[in-house]
């Protein structure tokens, strides 16, 4: 057993004891975030912001490809802006942040704050106000479109239940913010972008997905429609992973963004709205961790091979530190992530860091794999253990760490399957949301009330309306019995 | 003349004229950036927003190869942690925004903030505080030094007399905060970091400087000192451009960030903090911008070369484009950024609007120029035009490219000298001051008031004490005529 003084003092929960408290442990054993002094906001640590700027790095190439153009509005939203849209500011006052003064001033010995404002202003829970008031000015004409505008950033949506990464008072995310000339352009930019988060995801995040469409209740405020896609989590709850809007002309009319068109008659643009936040982060460390700790996809993974040189005088140390440069100059060429970690100590605290941290492959080398022109390479998901000649090296670590992401993704997707039923009687229902959890794929009438009662007596929530094939045929309601036009997705979610 | 409608509605003041209307003029021709509902925080446009990715880029490089990691922390501060340095909360408690409630709830049919915080919670104007909080729970021993920690973030100092770029209520920046054991590190790293933007300044933006340190009532509220790198804009004022602190052991002090040496005692760190702000695009325009429009040196350019194709009919556009997509295929492969203007219109339009938004070179190409296998060139700072054949297109471009770049930083240091006087009289500052304008360096005894009387009189301030060699000397305050140990850098300033 691999174990120092730091080991007996951070155990991380098994899944099976404890998932919340494990979800928790391999976060802070990887050292990727912790809370702050101020509830509900996290810090995100380094090896934890390496991830989001991954994932940053990849998503932001897919939207430029796709003509979208980054842009910075507002932290500070007029309390009047969210007003002009009345699903939206239902579905938002609960939740912000309200900016009330401009300074703080001293008063009998204490700091309290000083010149209010005429109007309160709002921490922008999403931008969509902010973003199309100044579209209505930049929209002139048919010309000006499609406008399709991204911005990077951080918003706040108070949270009463925080949870790192998952439930976070402010988070930092994306938000793509498009206007079309027809419903049809924006209807299919809405399942466009769906399609980019889902191809990330399951791509570089390995993580398998089920697309759709959120039911009335579970739609953005101030959409026409929601599309989703949804992950299953190892304790078999959903997790909603991204999600794209299609806002029809509900927003251009109340911040009337409207163009002249080819006939130079005034219509009103139609918009699209999508994000992708630092809650899939998350999802990524739920989808593949195990009791030892975090697990990363190679695509996505910071380090992709540690390189942790074995010594034990300081003749040993020099011959490996030679054979170390080699490694790293060949891992280099092959655009191939890595760490040295060159720190004093031995060779097992190490293994059991860098286990923890979830990096995809590990090479050990001392000076008996020197002799032999090799070195010992472990795989952080199996714990597997070759020997790889020094000549084969290369390609034996671009090929291992392409298959340990088609693994991952694969195991996501038995896990998913495994876990996903059809059901059509309520009882049956029931019972496995108790016992089993997992997704349960059901007939669900249009009346508001069933979704309702159903998540009342089960906790289970509608995820989506999948667009999967064979979904999509009539029967009955699985609570009322009544007529249901198509299967619904129900889980327990984040 | 090459007007269209859109032109006669959008003339660009003369710097002669009025230099700052010139400003504003030239940020709305170039599309860089509005003014936003909420007085004070502006909307960086696409354009202008390109600007600041490239600047992230290339500083973000550079932080990393100095071993910077980025992270994450919250964008709401206890009142409380202000507090806990004097000087700190002094200098920014009268420019905060105050979060006071979290939700909005409706009252006589209004909807009004609710749920008041126990304690209010201040909007980031600078992080030092919330991160030290952070570090004081992350280092324990000297083995966790130095510490170099960077967040790329927004953040609010509410602002009376708001100025696009130059002065918001919100900006974007980056802030690097690093601990050490030493107090000569934490010195070295304070001149390292000023030095880095230094060479970021002058060689990507073309923006020649003078590095210095602040006097004591010029410098960071909480730092032991502040060194600063300051331009001349094109109207003889002075802009910050970059400041790096050592805040020696103020904030370790009050955070209680220590950590046991190597014989096991308690020390308290030393730290340094840096930043760059979204203000250095404002610098960028006033140091090279002409009366036609935004210059912009190709380094730091989002579009090095656009191509404007001419054509008359269907069959000349084909053989056009088709030319078009072989000088494409060129000035990718030299990894030179380019833009086709495919859009239908005058090509005189597309000069001048080209030349507004201040893209370097200028490729016009037509039927006649296809014949005579060449193309036209055209210098967005000289006008220049030359016929360049297509053989030699490429490496013409890249020359021409650096020429510019190299002229631009000659001429920002060639401007800043001749408007750089050295003055021991009086009189003659404030003549120069009230006329002139531009760069003083003169003696400055340590006597505060001295700074405070001349500011009061000429509306000049101290800009930095420069590490300039010979400006060291000793001398008599151009003041009070007292001992002065050193020559001040004076200008009005931005």
């Amino acid at each position: 057993m691999n174990k120092n003084k730091n080991d007996a003092i951070s155990k991380i929960t098994t899944r099976e004891e404890n998932f919340s408290e494990w979800y928790l442990d391999v976060i802070r054993e990887a050292d990727l975030a912790e809370n702050s002094p101020v509830r509900g906001s996290m810090i995100i640590k380094p090896y934890g912001y390496a991830l989001w700027e991954n994932i940053q790095k990849i998503l932001d190439r897919e939207f430029k490809k796709r003509g979208t153009q980054n842009a910075y509005f507002p932290l500070l939203i007029p309390k009047s802006f969210l007003e002009k849209e009345a699903e939206h500011v239902e579905g938002f006052a609960k939740e912000c942040a309200v900016v009330t003064h401009h300074r703080l001033e001293e008063k009998d010995g204490k700091l309290v704050p000083a010149g209010e404002l005429d109007e309160p202003l709002v921490i922008r829970p999403t931008s969509e106000t902010i973003i199309y008031d100044a579209f209505s000015k930049w929209i002139h004409s048919y010309r000006d479109l499609p406008l399709i505008v991204n911005q990077w950033c951080n918003v706040i949506r108070w949270e009463m239940r925080p949870r790192l990464f998952l439930r976070t008072t402010e988070f930092l995310w994306q938000e793509g913010h498009t206007a079309h000339a027809t419903r049809k352009e924006a209807d299919e930019k809405t399942l466009e972008m769906l399609e980019i988060y889902r191809q990330f995801v399951e791509e570089y995040l390995a993580i398998s997905l089920i697309k759709g469409k959120k039911t009335e209740s579970e739609k953005f405020p101030g959409a026409e429609y929601t599309s989703t896609i949804e992950a299953m989590m190892q304790d078999g709850k959903a997790l909603q992973s991204g999600t794209s809007h299609m806002l029809a002309q509900n927003f251009a009319k109340s911040f009337d963004v409207s163009f002249l068109d080819e006939n130079q008659e005034k219509q009103y643009v139609w918009q699209t709205s999508w994000g992708l936040s630092t809650r899939i982060i998350g999802a990524l460390i739920m989808s593949h961790s195990d009791d030892k700790g975090l697990v990363l996809p190679p695509r996505i993974a910071p380090i992709q091979v540690v390189v942790i040189p074995i010594w034990s005088n300081d003749d040993e140390k020099k011959s490996v530190f030679e054979e170390v440069q080699k490694i790293k100059t060949e891992l280099e060429a092959f655009g191939i992530t890595y760490k040295v970690d060159e720190r004093e100590g031995r060779p097992g605290s190490k293994y059991f860091e860098w286990e923890r941290k979830g990096v995809p492959l590990r090479i050990e080398i001392g000076p008996r794999d020197i002799q032999k022109q090799s070195v010992v390479v472990v795989e952080r998901i199996l714990g597997k253990k070759e020997f790889v000649s020094n000549k084969e090296l290369s390609s034996y670590i671009e090929e291992s760490l392409e298959r340990i992401q088609k693994t991952l993704l694969e195991n996501s997707r038995r896990f998913r399957l495994e876990n996903t039923r059809e059901v059509s009687d309520y009882e049956e229902f029931k019972k496995i949301m108790d016992e089993k959890q997992g997704f349960i794929f059901a007939h669900l009438c249009l009346d508001k009330k069933c979704e309702e009662k159903i998540k009342e007596e089960t906790n289970a929530s509608t995820r989506c309306i999948p667009f999967e094939d064979g979904l999509d045929n009539a029967g009955k309601c699985i609570y009322c019995k009544k007529d249901a036009p198509n299967k619904v997705l129900f889980a327990k979610a984040y």
